[in-house]
């Protein structure tokens, strides 16, 4: 069994088919719809130009399927795997026209949720040994939530919260408005239903104090330096999950999981992780 | 006259809408609906937390007009204009709960089309006094075509083709599956209306002389070394436009530039520049 | 601050706005367009002509304002009050075509959301002062998920999850199909993100033993007997929330909540309560 | 020839489509996805646990070919036919995942729109031997109307208006409006299409006369009592079809329809006709 | 009251945006935005070039409104009116840019629907003083079915059926495959609802005297010439209303009313009437 | 190599399956659904009933596609083919009920863009041996633009511009809010891509020859009489690409093209073109 299930096509396909129309805009293929006869059979190779993590790969391949239904698949490296570079990751054949017009659409979501990915793979291997778990936040693409927390997944970590909707998290403007820590934290307690579970993100070790006697199951230490956060996983050890967040990145996420937080997130993984460079190597084929 | 005009809101609001629901869900924010009293009015900052060029500003504030289509909006830094670190780029006030609702909604927003603005600009910025344009491609986030290519217009960068049906750009996947480049050129000028024009990209001093030969307008230089590149554009000069393109990215942008192409093409612009940090502060206000 | 925060009509604003399409068609209000002057002011008042604990006001009146963007509401009792028989709910006025025409898309809102909410307000009062939560299934009319939880969380009950996404319930059928009800509880926890609950189904009392050695945190008393029921519940005391179900309806309900168990969830609520008798009595009115 | 022709996927393709989306969220069904392997093949039978007529039984079927294009299906009773306590109505066999995935939106639309079906069967089966035709109203679910329509259909009773648009039906609101009863007539044929009918809503006698002597085709006598209503049929006999309404359920109708009146109708079957109890037995099966 | 009822904006609002949109693509008006400074007020007329009877002028207003929600218009010839050429139809002020993205849009609404509603008032005005009722049929432009009927209604026409839906009409190809125009006639009074009513389509006079011994209230006489014409509508008269149909166009109208038929029909109103001409003149305004 | 590719259905779909929708309502085909048994295997002709060029005929295929997947198609004249009165232009063959309910969308669509189709071809057929190009415009009608345009092609005609965003064109009313023609053009050159092109419309001679010395491409001379068109073209010759419009119809199209210009524009082409007469013809078929 592997460890992510594929998105069903159901949850893509609305997206994938706007990407398509976006690109094909009112009058299509105006390069391909010229340069290619229509019923010339073509084959093409989804490269890796760059090693990394595969994701989104389910996704880019529908993109063909909706211009060529007929359009047959041969995966090399599944969602979830790694690629090396240079190395084909999965080969399409169909009608020549749907390959090129599909193409850009396809690399598109596949670089960009491969890069997302491979960013969140290579935060783990920096952690070595470490039992941290890695987590991505709310701070992703419009209209792409589900499919980066999927490319999170992939890559080995945890998805977080997909929305607004699926845990109770109270931050500081919540605090703010509630008008106080501990008048938040009661109305949050007040009003949660028996499957939902509540976190609170506290700033001080007062703060935490006071969430741990309130018996909140995670808390949120934001933007703490090391020592404080230390003494804080002190505290909070046995009582309570600790996640780590503010300004992690690649090249500090190992000094902030070393202080034994059991949780680091990092907004970077969705929001600034650069695309892996994938291609498509496009030849005619002997025929449909 | 602002150089560039804005967005006009019916062609992102679909998407702000969309993005707004893929936050909420079906249950909507739990933890402001328990925590924050329905009447309670607020205020927020919309704060650049680094320097940065904004670009989305019209989109993310859409995000809390959808919420609340009362909210009163205070703009400091327009879309195009700069914002310095910890500078206030807008003012929202209204329900607060619509302010905390919208909130990763429009930071989202404006956090990377604000990137996308600020790497352009930057990359602007490195080719001094040079006349080199700085164009995007057509790698975007899929969904986001029209608001990226925007960002980058704000960036100071031209936004090349929108889609495959608003130029021709003949590219090496056409000329494999047309038999030759002569005949993919053949061909694509034989279909061109004549408001369209045409873009051949070439890989070779030759394939460069047989283009402006056939009188093509525009040359993409894909992946040429600097020297070859030197070369083709003084082949190139007052009979074509020259485009280079292929890996080109901040550090080596200037070198290019400096072969004395008319324009350079950056796909990282828009897959892989890093969002700006952006926050949102709220408080409460005397009243809505 | 009220007990539950109403909908944000960006959430329910698609449904009601299908709903009149279904109602107008092609050609619209063919009686109201025939009979009624286009611009007649008129006044209407929602009436209750049964008691009953009122939900889906917030969406019933949206149908009036889609049709009459200036139409003035003054509720008399809002969503989550107790409306007596005979009761005036709430008066509109505004366009008296637009009152006509969106009528029975607004009663039919009103009544069956109101049909839900008392429901559960009653088996809520059948339970006396018993502890017991009272939540909703899954079970709920295609495209109205959230309104329907929403008017149980109205009626006083709990809404349990709101779709596959937001917990783990492993049910029978994912145990046959895993091999086995540990191999199951084992793969499930495996998977399981740090802010995600799992629940159980348990139809055995040897089942909930298991289920409790590994720890799960809500068990699900599946179609036992009142006997079984007490037993479960006193060995679950304290290590697990244990929720029953199969079968619940008014009738029942309050012996199954005498065994003591945390929660008792009905199908019955969403699926099968009558609607709330509601009406429209139109009058006109001195001007618009 | 079937009685009622199977309403065409088109027309609810978009309602499953959009009910799966409901369940499955943004992340999709975390148990199932966690606890059956992707590959594994499962067989599934819908069965009736209470003894019914099935209606949305071709709505439900396409929830799992939504989710699995190549599920085989094996209808046993279909729209229409009657089902046994504890006889299977269909069996599907195909992708495991896919058939736990779509259980419960197939059983909502199954078990709603046949309870709708059953309770029209029903309340026809009351009536015994008379001529009397059972008709639904406009009082259906929002978003539902066109399969509860047809599911009354399906329990032998007639659709009634399907919305505004096909046919007059000229209610006391409108005659507030117009201005008086004689006038809304008077508008209401002035106006009408050589294709439409023409029903109005009498709550007098005086009324039902006047009525009659304008030509009317239909009457709705509403909320009548039996003396009256047994006059009004008399006099409207071979002058008008008669429709008797207003508070018939199924312990009043017969003694409705013993008036006389051609059509009773009834908005108890879509707004509050319990659901019929139906489930899905999971098996693995030998493969895909 | 207006003889006709103006669409609700509900109606068409969606097809307004998907034609903007349309128009809009994905860079937004290119001219417009270099070219007209984005605080500028402006002023336009609608102008009618040729004299005709005005329709979609509620729909076209709505192009500007969607892209400046406080423009505000003044109409001078509402839908139904009749402008002389060269008179002006509304005057439009706000935000320049809307006025001048909007245009086309808005004209090509007010050009289509108004070309159609003056061809109805044309063919009418040709009948002189023969009641003979002017139909339109199904034969409409895809996408534009309530509105093109409507713009029939404003021309004094009636609409015949909106759809498949709303009537039963029993055409030749029914015939065919229900083997028997007898047969056809049978199954389709069995299927009938106590509201709909049935038409059938006859081509010989022996089919006609069937269905009229049927009982058929309205019979369509498809391709006669002028002599069957006139017999058929002898035998018909009292019976059943006669509808004529079948190649009918402007120039032999007159001649197929003759005959004493009930009803015209043309399919020419929707498929062929030419647009009319109009434009819209702009100019800067003191302010906005 | 066809000279026109054909627009791949994904473009077509959405509006294709809206026109059903529009057609079939809320109860489906009544008659057809009444009349022909579900099984029943029928085959039908598309034929021209008149002369004309074929366009428009993968979208009516389409129709009946979405309504019965497994329908077969032959095509005798594709799309671009031209058709003699009577001819047969494709057979379809499947469930006799989609073929009967698909009917009147399939054959609005291929009847409206033959129409266009074949007008386009009939005034290339008046220009003999003229090199005039026959250009539509943006007078589409409102959800069809890219059918139409690429009827216009079929017919051997050129599209122009698709929309606002493809090439820019700067228009009478432009020039007013600039505040001058010459302000005009500067600022739409100060703006433009690398890849847009610019057409000025000129309506003077003065006008044509600052165009000219602004370097611009393409002149739109609208309304000209024909000696300044002449006169217009002499000017521009070598130095600009010429294009007429206004008022140009078939009738006179030849007058101005013999003027020399090298593309005339006909709105007429699209928003007055007749439809082209077409039919089905069905019969029985022995087996699905």
């Amino acid at each position: 069994m592997s460890a992510v299930a594929p998105t069903p096509s159901l949850l893509c396909e609305d997206l994938v088919r706007r990407a398509l129309l976006e690109d094909l805009g009112r009058a299509g293929d105006l390069t391909t719809d010229a340069v290619c006869p229509p019923d010339l059979a073509g084959r093409g190779r989804l490269v890796a130009r760059a090693a990394g993590r595969i994701a989104g790969l389910e996704a880019s391949l529908l993109a063909f399927r909706l211009l060529d239904p007929d359009v047959r698949v041969d995966v090399r490296i599944a969602d979830g795997g790694d690629a090396g570079a240079g190395e084909t990751i999965a080969e399409v054949a169909g009608r020549a026209r749907a390959l090129l017009t599909a193409e850009r659409t396809a690399l598109n979501l596949l670089g960009h949720l491969s890069g997302i990915a491979t960013a969140t793979r290579d935060v783990l291997a920096r952690l070595g040994g470490l039992p941290t778990m890695v987590a991505a936040t709310r701070k992703t693409t419009p209209g792409l939530r589900a499919l980066e927390k999927q490319a999170v997944r992939l890559g080995g970590g945890t998805p977080h919260r997909y929305g607004l909707d699926d845990a109770v998290l109270v931050k500081d403007n919540h605090v703010v408005l509630a008008g106080g820590f501990t008048e938040a934290i009661r109305r949050a307690r007040a009003s949660v239903g028996h499957l939902v579970k509540i976190e609170v993100e506290v700033d001080t070790l007062a703060q935490l104090d006071e969430a741990l006697a309130a018996g909140i199951e995670v808390v949120l230490l934001d933007n703490m330096d090391l020592a404080t956060l230390r003494e804080a996983v002190r505290r909070a050890k046995g009582r309570a999950l600790t996640e780590a967040s503010g300004g992690i990145r690649p090249d500090n996420v190992c000094a902030v999981a070393e202080t034994g937080v059991d949780v680091v997130s990092l907004g970077w993984l969705t929001h600034s992780a650069p695309a892996l460079d994938v291609s498509l190597d496009v030849e005619t084929a002997a025929g449909i």
